[in-house]
């Protein structure tokens, strides 16, 4: 069966799967005082900036958690877009291991708005309300968009003019960047002025892994403990570290993300020339959201699995990953194609 | 100056401190083993049921908090309305302390929205969100209103045949079932379905206090301990019980809140003659929004206390307590038709 | 019947009654920001130095908990004595709502051994333990003790060189002023290097309410979140104020103390004098730890209310408080005489 | 350099790689809906019993936290031994997740007293302590040794008698079977009447990972969301629960285990030879605890890796692990003969 669900269910690419194996070799220090853990540390300043602290998380869930703990307290408010993964598909999890309240800002594409950005930070009431404490961005976002860098400017200069500290959620930050063309990550996250970031791994080619990416030295200092406390430092961190370690060499990450979303183009530029078929949100990375009909979905159940994301408007979105293959995206074209008749 | 800023400006109601007073005489057990603890228990399963347990707690957030608690787990989704006190006004401290995720649903004039909540309800998804588990109603509520029995009966209804449990937030239940023109609040929460409530009383001539109520037997279980971790009970708990002693007697409770809504009704007669000021929403307690102009406002400040509550579209909340004098309220209203001029 | 069990049992004193009934007249602004509380805030300053912000709690275990949490971190450790309320006697509530853990250091008649507070602290396993992050010092102690300026500094210094905050649990620290002989109670805790404390009332002749005394100014930062969404902030703060204003007013809080110890002081007088009674810890404050024998206490049942604290070893805790009178003391001698015939 | 400083520096088995480049193949069901989980569940309740419901975590941490939450509540006091990793090792993870205390059980050789446990459940205070929950057992436990049938029904009678629900840290709970001589994992848990218990991957041949086992079916309920919203569910689970298929296929967590207890026993055999060195705990696993010398530990620096457990008693903790070799003891057995000398 094909598969468009997600880039989480996607395999390991062959070059991690090579790191691990590499790494499973003897008695090694436990709990990151590993030399490659040591060596990621070093491969993620290089990428970040000399700045940068650098530690490992299990999954996108645990890293935005131990990240946002390192900037909110208890009663902070934390704004992300009203369609933000940390809102809706954590299972409450930031509000229980953080305290924080995460409030959702109405979003347009998945992108946060920014004047409404601004009237909610400014409605609070003082004490009554939490008070405003970090802004939580999606790059890409929860609907496949990239902020570009002049949209980034904008949301993080208010977050700055009302004292706010700067998250970014980038579990596809890989995609953003390939979309934005550069690998250059400093460029479109520090030098903007993210504070803490996580960096995704497990749907980009790594079996399971973010990297938390702390900019400001203030959320660095005792980060150590928020990372132990919050469960995501691993006793084997080499088989952490390994997967890092190949996915930074020869900037994998970066073409694993260029062909996702290459992928993704070549299966909307196939897409669009059925008629029954739109784009329902630009295309700016590895998720494809397009509208069609009840007709065309219950087609090709069976044949392909994909998230049939609002059906109240026939919505779909279909997932490209490193090891989406052209001839995937075509057999897709062509059952669509089939399907649409 | 005229106060009409909220009813916990106002003071303690003369009986209260009587009780207040005539407790206050030697040595006696803490912690709730007092007689007047004992006794008020014994009045309030007059009022709700002699299946009925209660707790007192300092102030309304904690009343809330672990009444929420009682019936909400960590991972569980308590909707309330989207203009909800603890969802808005309480620094978070329904997520810090319950943990659980609050979830707004719209509303009008402050009563939550049937459809959206099925809606909502059913829009979870699965184990990625929380897990749907408590609704909270406000009863009045933020907005002064009062939900009807059927209205009740259909959010409850919903609440049932999907699992949920009920929570009801009765900071201002008293002016509620003075609106509805009953004393039976076993009829209007306990029989309507109510598993857990809060019965305030420091809005209506307590000097601080409300009573948690626990209908639900499952939820009455271990809650001891959920009151006294939730710094909820008083040492010297005598001078809490005393004051509800009070409350309770002779419908005092009732009396004070009736006298409210009927000043604010007065209020509203006199405000409805001047055509600059209409009822932004229906006057169905103690709490007055009208829409009036910037001028009046302007004109008014300095010699009244209220909230501007939406600027944006004048509109101001006008909160009668049970010591607010006819008199007074005709001086408001001499005071906006000069104004209106 | 006779009360020795606790000074929570003790009724509030007439001045503090008097305070309430002339705080009681008319509308006042809300959630502190009336003007008795202005007022009890400079007279905290008057008592702790002008650089003070004090807040006020409902009761002891709030102002511990959200002192703390102005102290600590989730990851932190919090010292204290192994016999601490704060570890023993509130359901845990310090855990659950600061995160952080408490740790219990050996202690000898209540007070905290200082070898032993060094060893723990220096005995942690860098990010596999919690982060030595305060010391929680109570005074008078658990055990009715008062550590003298010496033994305070000696504490403290340990905490300083090892990098931890100051925390004093003062629910008696009346009682510990009134023992050292003297009302500057700036120079017996902000001057020795306290950085946060409590001010009890509840147990001193107070209806209920604690003062937390943020000496610190980065712990004073944002606290006023921390103070509401910790649950102490009284919506009609003007009667938690009004209390104060009282107590503060001419020392009644030092005259309330200075009896009670006044009277823990006659009652061992007395009971020193038969032979079965011997004193169990050093009396230096309003709490009489004695040993006697089973007969004694079975005689006084019915006749006296106090803790048989330790029944192992046959030991009573009699607590005195401002409204023990001499006739209750010379009674409860008298009671105990003919017990022990 | 020689390393006997603990099972998690040990590499993965190389049974559990091939399980994991097997599995890696093409696109796959996401968050444990794939058919490795579903087997690897099956394999479980062969382990332990039909009615077990089992879950996967990524560290022992994570789960012993969201199986702790699945028995006690955040007013509920957890006993443990007071060397308990969850009480010592786990930076106040278990107090920060669950909000329950852990109390400390003295205890011999690691093994919890049961007359103190007893005595402990029995000298709460109600609701000012927390509330006796759950008694937490380590199978092995920190001090390597292990619990037999009879002590464990010692201390679950306790338990049971005293309304307590029983949570066992299995982190090397294979050791224990191997050292008990069964693989009938159901009779020394289930049967024994533990409610939920983790399964130790980690330091026995995975990469990652314990499952978490759930005996009761209250325990069971809802627990979905628990570890969820615990942060142990991986999106590309199959590569978790493609390591315990290898684990538990033909016993290879037994076998694992047979050889590092064995190799324990070797270097004991060789070790006891030395007059020098003395056994400071009995050798019940794969931990060995010796006593020797100073200079014996200053002439191994440099060439083994080991834990000096108290060197204030010239105490080492030596651990084997699956992939000790007989040679390295027999060099251990050489290094140590040479520096007794």
């Amino acid at each position: 069966m094909l598969n468009f669900a997600s880039d989480n269910e996607s395999p390991v690419h062959p070059k991690v799967m090579a790191s691990l194996q590499k790494a499973n070799e003897g008695f090694v220090k436990s709990y990151g005082e590993d030399e490659i853990t040591a060596k990621v540390r070093e491969q993620l300043q290089t990428l970040f900036g000399p700045e940068a602290k650098s530690f490992l998380s299990f999954n996108g869930t645990g890293g935005n958690i131990i990240g946002l703990q390192a900037l909110a307290k208890p009663y902070s408010a934390i704004y992300c877009s009203a369609e933000a993964h940390t809102l809706l598909d954590e299972c409450g999890a930031v509000g229980k291991h953080a305290g924080a309240q995460l409030i959702g800002i109405p979003c347009k594409n998945g992108k946060i708005d920014p004047e409404q950005l601004e009237q909610t930070i400014r409605s609070g009431r003082g004490i009554h309300s939490t008070k405003p404490g970090v802004l939580s961005i999606a790059q890409t976002t929860e609907r496949g968009t990239t902020y570009s860098r002049e949209e980034l400017n904008i949301l993080i200069s208010i977050a700055r003019e009302n004292g706010l500290k700067v998250h970014m959620d980038g579990a596809r930050l890989a995609n953003a960047a390939a979309f934005m063309g550069t690998r250059d990550l400093k460029a479109i996250t520090a030098d903007q002025g993210v504070d803490v970031l996580t960096f995704g791994g497990t749907k980009n080619g790594l079996m399971m892994g973010e990297a938390v990416v702390l900019i400001s030295p203030e959320a660095a200092e005792d980060f150590a403990f928020v990372h132990k406390q919050g469960l995501q430092l691993a006793s084997k961190n080499r088989y952490m570290a390994a997967q890092f370690e190949a996915y930074l060499d020869q900037d994998l990450w970066y073409e694993n993300a260029q062909t996702a979303n290459r992928m993704a183009q070549r299966l909307w530029n196939g897409l669009s020339k059925i008629s029954a078929v739109e784009l329902s949100v630009p295309l700016e990375g590895n998720c494809l959201f397009v509208k069609w009909n009840q007709e065309i979905h219950n087609r090709l159940k069976g044949n392909v699995r994909y998230h049939y994301w609002t059906p109240e408007i026939f919505e779909a979105r279909l997932v490209t990953s490193f090891c989406t293959s052209e001839a995937m995206v075509d057999e897709m074209i062509a059952l669509v194609s089939d399907a649409a008749v």
